[in-house]
């Protein structure tokens, strides 16, 4: 803003003193910090698909009819959407174990970087758009048992299976994280092969 | 495989005869894809909201403990889950059309093109998460319509609301489609990007 064409006398004068060349454009190590993505990837998975696996909870409920209270368990695989949410996170926690060594991989031996990168953003979409999905069908489906819905009278369910809810409420943010971890990926992979264009 | 390194003599003949330069190496025209895909991306956002937006139905239920059969409507907006279907159709909907104009625009004059490409997947990827997200929360709550879920009571609708329950079953998968047109557009963009770095 308030710079001046003007050749500074006293930075002329310094650069007499010190004749040192122009040090080389820096360079950031994107892979270092995709790994450190990636291990971040694995760590969101892994909680989520534990938190989720591990909900489970069994209440008496009263049959209608009948004064008699039998037990009734609540469980992930009781609803298709839980079990997509963890099939498709399952994928994803194996899919960070494997991208890790890779980018590792990479570092150690950068020979093939531009082409990884191109595979990483192929795999990473497709890997966003699993979890993504499977979010949004478990969030869905955990906001009617919080909620309910009148006009189809279905009844919450949350109110009873109290704990089971909060592990569903702890592992859906958890894998929302992972997606736009995932996101984060991808920009990062982009963006490295879009500075190696200018290269 | 078979190569020889031996000069053909048959060929030289030939090239002796017609001395042209070989032809440069074909370029394809990816934004011309590009704008195909996303004008499919439109058309699939539009047909999936018109489809959900006109799913309505009103249907005679019975009152418990009553004989009366009062008129029952069935709309998008009784689920939050396909409000949010809704809104983030209408988002991509709009996206679709900016970015099929701006391709137009980089055809007409490509000075910006590997800018405009970073800008694409950035903003390709965040609409496939918002798309697929709301795909699976649509249609995990469409599930428990048709199926039900006898662990926690929740009754099928779909039995009564059938013309809306149609609805739903074209418009979910047309939505699905769209994140697989987003998924291919965001390969294309990167794919394009890779291309540019061996030029």
């Amino acid at each position: 803003m308030a710079s001046t064409d003007k050749p500074d006398p006293e930075a002329a004068t310094k650069s007499e003193v010190s004749p040192l060349p122009p040090p080389p454009p820096k360079r950031v190590d994107y892979f270092a910090i995709d790994v450190g993505l990636r291990v971040l990837l694995f760590a969101a998975t892994l909680t989520a698909l534990v938190v989720m696996s591990t909900a489970k909870q069994t209440e008496l409920a009263s049959v209608p009819g009948s004064p008699v209270r039998v037990p009734v368990k609540a469980k992930f695989n009781h609803s298709p959407a839980f079990i997509y949410f963890v099939a498709a996170l399952s994928v994803a926690c194996l899919y960070s174990i494997i991208t890790t060594l890779a980018s590792l991989g990479v570092i150690a031996k950068p020979t093939y970087a531009t082409t990884f990168l191109l595979y990483y953003v192929f795999w990473d979409v497709l890997m966003l758009g699993i979890v993504a999905a499977a979010t949004g069908a478990a969030g869905g489906v955990a906001y009617i048992g919080l909620r309910g819905n009148k006009h189809t009278g279905w009844v919450k369910v949350c109110p009873v299976y109290d704990k089971f809810c909060r592990h569903l409420g702890s592992s859906i943010p958890i894998a929302l994280f992972a997606s736009v971890l995932l996101v984060l990926l991808i920009m990062l992979s982009v963006f490295s092969l879009h500075s190696r264009i200018r290269e």
